[in-house]
């Protein structure tokens, strides 16, 4: 299995990961009726971190397929050339990284915020709110286990993409191209 | 300037930032009387993230003074040798991946819930915090920058010892050693 296949089927589980994580935020809502008078419905938009999370994962996953299109373009049309070619092996690179830190960084802030739900805190007198929407945390923690698993994906995905470029330089100095 | 000093320099400045984050919400503390009769004291225990980012950012710290050690003996006694084994390369390579996803989740958790003690969440009835307590928000909010150029540096270290292992590697064949 070469580096562009092995890269395409991990983008694309890595879209249809993403989109899932964002689709189980964005539908999850429970309805209570507290002091038995109010109700209240718990959203996604009651807490900032998961909205961030389902504009971050959309977007991660249109910038998946996207490159899932180039990566099928290079290996149908012109193997062996579009990959190597060091410029686009760069930009590829660093949008990769970029990518990888961004819905990294929103899953662990919506995993805090998730997890501030849970327990509560004592010294700032916020109260638990998971023993009340406990269907709507469960739902919210099966998608952020999706979200870790796609980040995984994508950091695997950015190791490949580091091979690429990397593997273009010379073994002996430092950032000089082979055959140079 | 090659990649082993390069490398040496980013690790010792990432060490800094992260001993300075982790020591500016280790003694980040506010007393205020609230409701003219009660002393609360708001310190880093109060929210479960920034426990976790003090233990994160030690753990990263201390990593990082092991990786300069290992520059230092590889530039100094054995020039050219140890940075290219290829073995050392891929736990170097891996190592860093983990430390830098460690750190920067650490970072964005910690950012998720001071951002929540900010605005608080008007759907779950968690008050704002940082209208209270002022100073300490200050203080974690210029630690939390100091963590994200730490996490920076952190990702260029691992884009580094990224080069450093896949140069090794053939540019025409996947995964094949170079001169094999």
């Amino acid at each position: 299995m070469d580096a562009t296949k092995s890269e395409a089927f991990l983008r694309l589980a890595a879209t249809l990961l993403l989109l899932m994580t964002a689709l189980l935020v964005l539908f999850d809502s429970q309805t209570k009726l507290i002091y038995s008078s109010i109700l209240r419905k718990a959203t996604y938009k009651d807490l900032n971190a998961l909205f961030v999370l389902v504009l971050v994962e959309f977007s991660a996953a249109s910038y998946n397929l996207l490159q899932l299109v180039r990566c099928c373009i290079a290996s149908r049309f012109m193997p062996g050339l579009i990959v190597w070619h060091k410029n686009l092996a760069w930009i590829c690179f660093l949008l990769d990284q970029v990518a990888v830190y961004t819905v990294f960084a929103a899953n662990s802030a919506a995993l805090a915020a998730s997890f501030l739900a849970v327990t509560g805190s004592s010294g700032f007198q916020w109260m638990k709110v998971c023993n009340i929407y406990a269907r709507f945390c469960f739902q919210i923690g099966g998608a952020l286990v999706c979200g870790y698993v796609a980040s995984l994906l994508m950091a695997l995905v950015s190791s490949i993409s580091a091979f690429s470029l990397f593997r273009l330089y010379s073994s002996k100095h430092f950032l000089l191209l082979k055959g140079k």
